[in-house]
């Protein structure tokens, strides 16, 4: 079954909401930088995403060197964003170090 | 305190070693694309090692998409690749998935 993408207004709306992140440009996918104090943190909340991430089936693309984390939400089977990014990004945001 | 960087035979030497592994085009850092039966593989395989490279103080630049890791290893202080890339690399391959 298909998932349903976002789009539009309804895009719009959800991007607002999300002020961490920002559209990839071919408008497919989200992209958020975390920085950290170490690796140790680093690692740390990658593991916190990977169990949430494994829990609800929606895996984040994802690149780390040491206290660095680029993280990119996309929804293959929407062929674009949908809910299910937002709400993992919504998960990394309550994770994210203050800035 | 700079680490010395491999170069010449010695690196030849070591790169017939990893078999796994290629040189970056620009000749500074290994690279190694490990593919897992799904992601609870693939992220159990980044923390064992992020548990060792955070132990020896030397971290991997990597890349995650679901069941895919790509795994690269280069040493900044040395400007290139060290024995420490080496070493991480032997310990990953310790843990990668027969092929």
């Amino acid at each position: 079954m298909a998932i349903e993408r976002l789009s539009g207004a309804k895009l719009d709306e959800v991007l607002a909401g999300l002020p961490g992140w920002s559209l990839r440009e071919d408008g497919l996918a989200i992209i958020r930088e975390l920085k950290f104090a170490d690796f140790n943190e680093a690692f740390g909340f990658m593991t916190r995403v990977a169990i949430q991430a494994d829990k609800v089936d929606h895996h984040p693309e994802w690149f780390n060197v040491y206290n660095r984390v680029v993280v990119t939400l996309t929804t293959h089977d929407a062929d674009g964003l949908s809910q299910r990014d937002v709400d993992l990004a919504s998960f990394i945001d309550s994770l994210a170090p203050a800035t």
